[in-house]
C-alpha cells in the first residue's frame, strides 16, 4: 500500500464560532500529532447547524488551495448519532466531514471520488463523551492523513453519501428564475444563477434582473459602477449573479432573505 | 543552566477581540523574535475583563496541545498596576499570564508547578506606555522562551499566585446542586457538575435534572437524541453536565445566565 | 536585477469579515504559490468600506513585524474601477493595497518609498469577474514577492499615490484641540493627540482633558488608576491620548463617536 504524500495544509470550516474552546482544542489535537502542518481557518461563523451554508462556503473556497490539502468541514447537529463520519478523496483534495450533505457541491462537481467511513477507532481520541467529533475523530484523522497514512487505513469503503438539494435556476418561456442562496457580510445577495446562465440570456446590457419589487437594467462591470440608491447587479468573484448597493447593504435595503426569487429577462 | 527545549507552538487567549490592532501587534512582536514559531489563537473573544471565563476556556483547551507548548493568557484589567506578570511551568506546559487568577484551574489541577515573576526587563519591549503588557511583556518573553531561554532567566521565583474561587457542586440530602459556569455560542449551558459527579448520582436514565422551572429526565447520549421543544442534558465534550435544546438555544429558551442553579436528583 | 530576499510573513488587513469565503480563498491562493509562508491576520473586521479605519489599524500594527514582512491591506470599494493596485516598498516593509489612501500613514511616516503599479497581469489569477482583487491580484503578487520576485517585475513605477487627510491636533491660545480617531472593542476613545503633544502641554498631573461635557484632571499611569464612574485618560500603547472608564465602556458612557473633539489644557 502506498503512502499518501504528506500534506502541508489542513483547513477548518465549522459553525463553532470563535468565542469558545472548540476551535482551539481541535487545533491542539492536530498539532499534537503533526506540529508541522499549516492550519487555515476558512470560517467558523457558519450559521449554527446550517449544512447548506457550509456546503456553499466550502464550494467557494476549497478549489483555491493546493492539491493535497485536507479540508475538514464540520457542521454536525447529528454528532454521535448513527450519521457516518467520512473521508473523501476527490479532485486531488481530501475532505473530512459528517455524512449530512455538507459535501454536496463536491460530489456534484467531481463525480469520481473515493469515500471511506472512519471506522478505525485507533486513529480517534479516546472517547470523552460523544458530542465533539471534530476534536475526537476528524482532527486526529486529518493529522494522521497529513503525515501520510493511506486513506484506506482509516476505515471501510463507503457508498451513497448523503446529499442535499442544490437549487438550480429554472427556465421559463422568456426568463430565467433563480434564488438567493447566500448573503455575505456586506449584505450582497448571491444567487444560484451562474456566469454561464447569464451568458445564455443575451447581451448583458440588455438584461433585466428582478428581485421582489426592484428591477435592475444591465449588469455592472464593477461595484463602483453601481448606484448607492438603487440595486445593481454584478457577476461576482465566485461566478454567481449578485445583487448589490454600491457601498451599501442590499439585504437591508431590499429586506431580502435567503430563498427569495431573482429573475433574469432578456430583451 | 540547561536550555529549555525550544517550543514550536505559542497559543493566545485574550479579551482583545479581533477588530483592533491588539492581536496583530502581539503576533508581530513574537514573530520578530522567533519567525519560526506557530501561533495559535485559542480565542480573543473572552467577555471584556472576565478572568473567570478566560480561566475556564484555558482549562478546556490547553491539555489538547503538545507538551512544551507556551500558553499566553491575558485578560488584564490591572495591567500596569502592581499585579505581577507571571511565567508558570506546570505539567510540561508553559503559561504566561497576569497574576489575577486566570491560571486558577491550572494550579488546582497541577499542584506541582514552578512560578517566576517577569522582573527581567531586558526581555521586554522598550516601554511605550504601561497599558499593553501582552505586546510589551508577555509576547517577547513567550518568543524568547520558545527559542530556548531558560525560565529562570526571566525573573525571580514567585509564590502564592492569586486564585479565584472555582465553584464546586454541593451535596445535599438527596441531590447534587451545581451551577451554570459557561454558555457557549450555541446557547448550551455548561455546568460545574462533572462526569464523575454524575456517575455518583446513580444510573443515568434514572436521574432528574432541574434548572429553574424546567425538568429533564435522564441524560442523552448525543444531541440528536434530545428534543427541539424541551431541554435535554448531556455529559459534554469537556466532561461537564450540559443543558441543551436540539438544534436550538437553551440559554434563550430558558432565559438562563451564568450562575443559575442546576440540580441532579437520583431516583 | 537582484532578487528580493524571500519573506517569511504575509499579513492581511481587510473589511472582509470572517463569516464568508473571502479570507479563506485569499489564503488558498497565497499558499498555492508559497506553501511555506506564514500568514497572519491583522484583522478582517474593519468597518465595511472604511479606508480611514484601515489606515489607522495598519499604522498601529505593521511596525511590530520583522523587516521584510509583506502587508496586504485591502478595503476596496473601488475594486475593478480605474483605481490602481499598488506595491509599495517603504522602511524595509512591503505593502500591497489599492490606491485609495489606506497607506496614508505609511507615506507620512516614511517619505522615501518606492511605488509600483501592479500592471503585470502574468502574476495575477486568470480573471474571474472583476470584484475581488484581494484574491485575484494582491494575493498572488504577495506570494510571488514572498518567494523573491523583484518588485520591479510586478509593474511600472508609480507616483503620487492617493492619500486621505490625517487630522492633526490644533493649537489654540492656551489649549490643544484634537479629536477621537478610533474606538476600540473596550469602548476606549483613542485621539489623534500623541504622547509628544501631551508632553508639550505641561506636567501631566496639571493637565485638564475635556471631552463633550466631561472633564478629567491629570493623566493616569495605568487603567487600574482610573475610575469606574468617571472618565480618565491615559497615554496608551500606541502612543496616543485615550479616554477610558476603568473596566467600563467610555464610548457608551459618553455617547462618543469618531470625530468628537478632545481638548487638553495646561494650568
Amino acid at each position: 500500500m502506498e503512502r499518501t504524500p504528506s500534506a502541508l495544509i489542513i483547513t477548518l470550516l465549522t459553525d463553532f464560532g470563535s468565542t469558545d474552546y472548540f476551535v482551539g482544542s481541535v487545533k491542539g489535537v492536530i498539532l499534537s500529532i503533526n506540529p508541522h502542518v499549516t492550519i487555515v481557518d476558512l470560517t467558523h461563523e457558519v450559521a449554527s447547524f446550517s449544512v447548506a451554508e457550509a456546503a456553499f462556503l466550502l464550494h467557494s473556497t476549497y478549489p483555491y488551495f493546493p492539491k493535497g490539502s485536507i479540508h475538514v468541514a464540520v457542521v454536525d447537529p447529528g454528532v454521535g448519532s448513527d450519521r457516518r463520519p467520512l473521508l473523501v478523496h476527490a479532485g486531488g483534495f481530501y475532505f473530512l466531514a459528517p455524512d449530512n450533505g455538507i459535501l454536496s457541491y463536491v460530489f456534484r462537481d467531481i463525480p469520481n471520488y473515493q469515500c471511506v467511513e472512519l471506522t478505525e477507532t485507533k486513529f480517534h481520541l479516546p472517547a470523552r463523551g460523544n458530542s465533539f467529533h471534530a476534536r475526537d475523530v476528524f482532527a486526529p484523522v486529518a493529522a494522521w492523513l497529513s503525515r501520510g497514512t493511506p486513506i484506506g487505513q482509516f476505515g471501510r469503503g463507503s457508498h451513497h453519501p448523503t446529499t442535499i438539494p442544490l437549487p438550480a435556476p429554472r427556465h421559463t418561456d422568456n426568463a430565467l428564475e433563480g434564488e438567493v442562496i447566500y448573503i455575505d457580510r456586506f449584505g450582497n445577495l448571491i444567487t444560484n444563477i451562474t456566469k454561464n446562465d447569464v451568458d445564455h440570456c443575451g447581451p448583458r446590457d440588455q438584461l433585466t434582473i428582478t428581485i421582489g419589487d426592484a428591477r435592475c437594467r444591465g449588469i455592472s462591470r464593477c461595484y463602483a459602477d453601481g448606484s448607492q440608491d438603487a440595486p445593481s447587479t454584478i457577476v461576482n468573484s465566485s461566478g454567481h449573479l449578485e445583487i448589490f448597493f454600491y457601498e451599501g447593504n442590499a439585504a437591508h435595503h431590499l429586506h431580502a432573505k435567503i430563498g427569495i426569487y431573482v429573475t433574469v429577462t432578456g430583451r
